[in-house]
């Protein structure tokens, strides 16, 4: 086996072709292994084994310096970087992660999760390199769906103007997670068909340097005019990156290793910014992943002579109920409409756009733009609703304030995978979301305990409102507890009384705090559970009534500027005794591993959460 | 006059060109008068007078809807629309808005203030019309400058992709506040050069659809290589917008009514997306405006006659401040470099690029890229300090969590303008950065009484430690009762002892704060001041100490989410007892007016924050 002989990527640099093919196969061969037991992402990396492998050859890392955007396709580059010993530990609760890690090893620069920043990040290190006399290469590794990120654009524009020696790798599998969206990614569509167009280019280059076009010329020219149509589609495109200042390469086969080095070796020296285009296919050498990457995107343990998932939800998402939800609302109101930033499968958008395909737009990863865009429709006389990863939700949160609040529009953000997520990892937690929407005058805040109040409080939006974040888990099963009553602001229900101590717990905390609940009564505490689902407004009258009663908070939040702490201010503003303590995370990064993991590294698992209580109230007692 | 009798833009149609003339120049007359006396935007708006007059002509608004980008530019809109008799009172607390206002007029249609966003807008607008059935037109209305934004791109992107009617108005002063920069820009500029720009551009498109290339043609080509030089470059601009899906007009002279008339009725009616691009000269037909734009974009009273500022500044400002210690730091550390987005002079950092412009770096209107880019430079060993508004950092919210926090760079983001803002209202004032910054593990959050603190804590920064950000307001004088002492975090001073009560003050709150302390020895308490400028870490060991005092804290932020909920929710956790009252800005968007009249209205002038004092304090007494 060759690939247990690769410590470093110099140890790749003696191997021949052959050689090189077979380490290939032997990654993709470790990649779908380890996939379908841990899960993680497969299509992305199965399509960038040649280039990850070309690019080690060619560049001396970590000496030359490269950004995985997003990051979850940066398996192989771990796999040769020193980490395959460790590679079955991946995505695990204290393993190697799943995206670039600066702990894990000198080879990941920079860390990456969220989409659109490497060309930022590489620009960022290139100057560096030149401020300090450097001169090794920096390089941005960036898939075609991050294209539509405006960072990119921002970062391609002032890279290109300053002329800064650097390299933009275009990893373009004609889909990002979902197919691509907008009109560069048409351009980049066209740019692909031919093979030849690499010739066909200096020709039209030469070509469009003339000043005069004769009569005859012209005739000619319309009769091939279908033939080249294409052609002037792929001129577009490289115009796009050359008005911006780039060298493009490309397209390049990106399953082709001989091929790849050629054209890294010839940009390795360039001396200015440069893209180069390279083609790959999502799940290549996979069948199952190649005929539907979508789903082996990012996927569950699955079963590799088949394809399907090893376990399978006992229930539809909370993104699903959503989307059926919002389906039944757009039947009767024509002013529905769905939002998603290029993620219609992990919202469960896709649903909705099976019945609704004109009332679901999506604009690429572009969360920005989605909220401004919102903003507009809501003027415009439509009620939108933008179901968005709360960890993604950070990106739009000057639009949310600027254009959404201040106007008090009628915008709905669908905070989904909020609170503490899983295996992705730091860059994927949603736990800023309280912290963002809670000082934002105007804004009501929900928090459903699972998805059937999800319901509920959508079917509340079709009436009169202002902006509106609802938070919520992915999971959608239901809290046995909480009656399918209408949603109305500012008003808890109590899921278990207990005249000891009161638990107010925010959205998915509920469950966690019926469990606390449970396990006090051995110690003799009758503690009340209220389902805290509306959190600005909060419910005052209940709040007022519990003066007497000694009050936590849970929530999966950062414990500054979250539900605990909203809590706490307005109960000091009014007099009312404040909490005896707030459950939340507290001033940490969490990083990745099963949910149950870490939400005890969090001090939140149920166990722990009974211990800290009785100390507090042991504590109260003996004071 | 004609002006006065203009009610509606309605009332425009009817006039001959010739008095549109003269009615532009009583729209000059009257904006350098009324800005002369309140301050505000000149240079934009003398820039697009004709541009502004020849929409209102052409289109049928308010049924046709327009947004004005960053809005600054909408003053001679406003003037034709209905204020023209209100317009004294432009920018002054309770009058004319700076920036649209939907609760002004029916014709300001979406609120703006913050770059890049009007193309989102439109265009979420336009997707409204099209549910509706309805037919008018959408406008955007841009600078060159938002161009940089890659809000604007991911719109373009979004609209070009889809095909939807619209219009935007690229309004091409070739510089939007400070020279543009960007490649994009460099393009436009080569786009601007040939006014028989128009003509050669179809004899362009024709000859780029001739597929082969002969011999002699070639030689042709090459001879005339210089000359097509600047073509060709324009070629890619056109390029640039074609590629993403846009049809292209232009470019025109922004200040020949004709002209721009027949364009505008040429695009009204076009079936997609379009673009025009006008040229304007900002600052035109007031000769002090042309020659400084600059200084003009916006500007305080000033006499029209020299174009002299009616009141100097009797102190340098805080980013001057700023500037002069960052390049003493410059020049002892090879690692200091300063970052602006496009605010050179805003921020200060003009006068730092006069010393060291190769270690200033102008990203353009791009605070996302500004801050990713930072956090590649401290990756690559660099010392990045970010000047940024308080309120444009909202934009760099995510980056500055998932860039630079989670990798613990030491980038420094220097918010300038933070607090409450004046004159251009409620989209500048700059009240949500504690609550952006505080949540973020490992985060120093600080922010100085004056500008002489502010030198302090810069130099401290020069050490080591992780992300840090400093908040500051515009005015630079002292606080004489604050010592020059080195700067350490965790550590507050005393400015003025006091056994009564005690003032935690933050910031700009520490000026107030002894004011009401003074204020209150006339009641006979004897309030203590503290100067907490060190907010994350808070002083723990003070906070302590003032176990047995009623405490109060003050601050130019949110009440949820700011430094008082802080202090709150740190003495709750230790068991300390928690400020008696909060003093902060409400839950409310603040609007304009003059820095004192907002505080009065927050009610956190000196007068009301004695009364709000002795009233807690009675009540206190009583209970």
């Amino acid at each position: 086996m060759i690939l247990e002989k690769i410590h470093a990527s110099a140890d790749l640099k003696t191997l021949t072709l052959q050689e090189m093919r077979t380490l290939s196969e032997e990654i993709r061969q470790e990649l779908i292994h380890t996939v379908s037991r841990n899960g993680g992402h497969l299509a992305s990396n199965l399509g960038v084994v040649e280039l990850t492998l070309a690019l080690h050859r060619v560049f001396d890392f970590p000496r030359d310096q490269i950004v995985f955007d997003v990051g979850h396709q940066s398996y192989v580059h771990k796999l040769i970087t020193g980490r395959y010993g460790a590679f079955s530990t991946l995505r695990q609760h204290g393993g190697i992660s799943g995206f670039p890690k600066r702990a894990e090893s000198e080879y990941d620069c920079f860390e990456t999760g969220h989409a659109s920043t490497s060309i930022s990040a590489a620009l960022g290190m290139a100057r560096a390199r030149d401020y300090r006399g450097e001169d090794h290469q920096c390089i941005a590794f960036v898939g075609d769906g991050a294209l539509t990120g405006g960072l990119c654009y921002e970062a391609l524009n002032d890279a290109g103007n300053s002329g800064t020696r650097m390299i933009v790798i275009l990893n373009d599998n004609e889909m990002s997670i979902a197919p691509n969206v907008g009109a560069l990614s048409a351009s980049l569509t066209n740019l692909r068909i031919s093979s030849e167009w690499q010739n066909a280019k200096s020709a039209m280059h030469r070509f469009r340097r003339i000043p005069l076009v004769g009569k005859s010329v012209y005739r000619v020219a319309h009769a091939t005019k279908t033939l080249m149509k294409t052609a002037l589609v792929k001129a577009d495109s490289i115009g796009f990156f050359e008005t911006l200042g780039f060298e493009y390469f490309g397209p390049i086969d990106g399953h082709n290793l001989e091929g790849l080095e050629k054209t890294l070796r010839k940009a390795k020296n360039f001396e200015g910014p440069c893209v180069i285009h390279v083609k790959t296919k999502k799940g290549f050498g996979y069948d199952k992943a190649e005929e539907r990457p979508e789903i082996f995107h990012g996927t569950p343990p699955f079963y590799v002579e088949t394809g399907d998932r090893t376990e399978l939800p006992d229930c539809p998402s909370s993104g699903h109920v959503m989307a059926n939800t919002l389906m039944e609302m757009a039947e009767k109101d024509r002013r529905v409409v769905a939002i998603t930033a290029a993620m219609p499968m992990g919202t469960g958008l896709d649903h909705f756009a099976e019945k609704f395909p004109d009332r679901m737009l999506d604009v690429g990863i572009a969360e920005e733009h989605a909220a401004t865009m919102a903003a507009g429709l809501a003027v415009g006389g439509m009620r939108p609703y933008f179901a968005v990863y709360a960890t993604f939700f950070q990106r739009c949160y000057d639009q949310m304030i600027h254009d959404v609040a201040m106007q008090k529009l009628p915008v709905v953000f669908l905070l989904d995978r909020s609170g503490i997520g899983g295996e992705d990892g730091q860059t994927h937690h949603g736990l800023f979301d309280f912290a963002e929407t809670l000082p934002v005058p105007g804004m009501t805040v929900l928090a459903p305990c699972d998805a059937r109040e999800l319901r509920q409080m959508l079917k509340w939006t079709a009436g009169d409102h202002g902006p509106v974040a609802i938070r919520y888990a992915r999971a959608g099963n239901d809290v046995p507890e909480k009656a399918d009553t209408v949603f109305t602001p500012g008003k808890w229900d109590i899921l278990r009384p207990g005249k000891d101590l009161a638990l107010l717990a925010a959205g998915t905390m509920v469950r966690q705090a019926l469990l606390v609940a449970k396990a006090l009564q051995e110690d003799g505490l009758q503690a009340a559970v209220y389902n805290c689902s509306s959190i600005r407004p909060l419910d005052l009258r209940t709040l007022e009534t519990l003066a007497g009663t000694p009050v936590f908070t849970l929530e999966e939040h950062m414990r500054t500027g979250g539900f605990g702490a909203y809590v706490e201010q307005t109960c000091m503003e009014r007099g009312w005794t404040p909490p005896v303590e707030c459950f939340a995370v507290g001033d940490t990064f969490l990083q990745h591993g099963r949910h149950t993991l870490l939400m005890r590294d969090a001090g939140l698992d149920a166990v722990t959460l009974r211990d800290r209580i009785l100390r507090r109230l042991g504590g109260r007692r003996e004071a």
